[in-house]
């Protein structure tokens, strides 16, 4: 098995070493041969070659069985908009020429964390939610730009039949298999796309009768999430409804640092923490790692099917927690100094 | 002064009427002249009519100072996406037609309610926001349709740089008499229209040098709302993500049952509860009307400059809520049941 390690921008470098070591050392356990390759994307694409996304990177991705990646972005795209080649441009193209139309996002809670959330702990305990946010259509890849002499600018948002049901398809499957029941999240009552996107998933609902099916839009999704999170189980959303809403259910799980998602289409997986590049704590060795070190456990259970090897790795991070291990992001003041991890020795 | 009131559908019919009786209450205490008018609007005046906002409603409402409404919306059409004519096509053609481009949605914590949010009170202690969610463009107001034979869904978002100039100000301008601090959120990173947004507000921050100004994407303000509620002061953004952001702001209020909202623009201004129809429990007498009665207080202050009266409102939900008195989604086991109100007595 051939994995491609993108650790891209920022803390990205920092959180992708550490997953990276974890599936060496499960190799090494359970005896299996993965082979590594490293590869460019993002800002320090940009800086070596012009393009976030190098062809040379594309191709080592469609050669991969499995991608782990860090994440991508720079402060110096964000406070200039208008600048022509942006690190994003490199993610957006990746996901649309793999073909990962399902970005899978887990939010799950570990025990020790219930209190390093802001949301009380009553409301959260048991909350175990599925997110699958459909990653390549929407106003992400529907024609832009300017009008009006530049002073009008457009984005259009666009989905195709057939684009809301192999994402529904894959919402409902994973339904059955947990809670059986699946929240659609669109705001159908002032979208075309969202009315699209609810006819279909009535249409799927019959082929499914083990699951229940609940609707809500978009506005009244955002409000639940922190109202009543056990509510949810399986969640299935467009591009830039789940872009929004799976950063806020981050909070659920007391830090962003803590989750993984999985991007899955056509062929190859790509494996990431949610969180971002992050600069603002770049190099200072906080980062917390546990979201890579998640990703390479959905990788092996995902692309792979080494589901033994995943739950061990689940396992091993539900340990360092009871041990008492923690990062900053999910510590407080009544963490021992000892227990503090950087970066590396989280590894 | 001319008062129009529009109740609409579902709960919107009981909130308002309490609302309304508050008017009459401060007009009588404070000596003033109020004369009121009501008209259909919504699912009843589908029902009456055909049209969700008939012409006779509209006229009403360009002849009046302002406007007391209650929410539209109904079950039936978000059961069905193919439905030609929806309650909401009324709402989004009263905004555009009286040129209602902003929208305020103060998200102010009565201390009595600290505990009955979903978050920590310490997280939430202090935490005062003013959200201006532009109200007339974005992908509410774009073209959209089919294409394909009926298999392609598509809306277009635009903004113009006027439009985000005017919204822009306004939230400057209010931030200047509060914390001094403004974010404007969006997604500058993968949308063309808030590439314009960020340029327009960027362009006008040195005009308003005692004001801070902070960028932030809508996914990562999402996950800041519930951690860190204290970081926003004045908020600014499009219309999509201010649905989005101020639904899931309400849960630091509570419920949504406390919050209200002001609609201004060029001529007459619309006030009311940002929460909808809520069929489920129309007709219950559980509803809770302070959204209504908050709503009147900024019609008080916003349309017509009357300061104290729109105080006196405040002080009196204040000490209502002091005094112990709840409707069903405030309280809670330990409530009395002789607090216990429904929508009528807390009128
Ligand atoms: C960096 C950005 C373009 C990206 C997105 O919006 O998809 C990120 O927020 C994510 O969720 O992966
Ligand atoms: C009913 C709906 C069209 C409306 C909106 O999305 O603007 C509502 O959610 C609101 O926030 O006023």
């Amino acid at each position: 098995k051939n994995i491609l390690i993108v650790p891209g921008d920022g803390i990205g470098q920092e959180v992708t070493e550490v997953g990276k070591s974890v599936l060496v050392k499960i190799a090494e356990k359970f005896g299996h041969e993965f082979s590594y390759d490293e590869a460019l994307m993002g800002h320090v694409a940009i800086e070596a070659t012009g393009n976030p996304l190098p062809d040379e990177t594309l191709e080592k991705m469609r050669n991969s069985d499995a991608i782990l990646f860090g994440a991508v972005g720079h402060p110096k795209y964000d406070n200039d908009p208008t600048a022509k080649v942006r690190p994003e441009q490199g993610l957006l193209k990746m996901r649309k020429e793999l073909g990962l139309y399902a970005n899978l996002r887990p939010i799950k809670l570990f025990d020790e964390l219930l209190s390093a959330s802001s949301i009380k702990p009553e409301i959260l305990k048991g909350s175990d939610i599925l997110f699958f946010r459909e990653l390549t259509g929407d106003i992400y890849f529907g024609e832009k730009g300017r009008k009006n002499d530049n002073n009008t600018a457009y984005d259009i948002a666009e989905y195709s039949r057939y684009e809301v049901e192999r994402i529904g398809r894959k919402a409902f499957e994973a339904a059955r298999t947990r809670g059986k029941r699946l929240m659609s999240v669109d705001k159908a009552n002032v979208l075309e796309t969202s009315r699209l996107w609810r006819e279909v998933i009535q249409a799927l609902a019959p082929e499914y009768p083990d699951v229940t099916v609940e609707h809500q839009f978009v506005d009244s999704a955002a409000m639940l999430l922190i109202k009543d999170p056990r509510r949810f189980d399986v969640v299935v959303t467009a591009n830039l409804f789940g872009d929004i809403l799976t950063d806020e259910a981050s909070q659920i799980a007391g830090s962003m640092g803590m989750l993984a998602s999985a991007s899955v289409g056509d062929s190859t997986g790509v494996y990431e923490p949610i969180h971002g590049s992050a600069h603002d704590i770049t190099g200072k060795g906080i980062a917390n790692p546990l979201a890579s070190v998640l990703s390479a456990a959905l990788l092996l259970d995902i692309s792979f099917g080494l589901k033994e090897e995943s739950d061990a790795i689940i396992a091993a991070v539900d340990k360092l927690l009871k041990d008492g291990f923690r990062t900053k992001d999910i510590s407080d003041a009544s963490t021992p100094a000892h227990l503090l991890l950087n970066t590396q020795s989280a590894g």
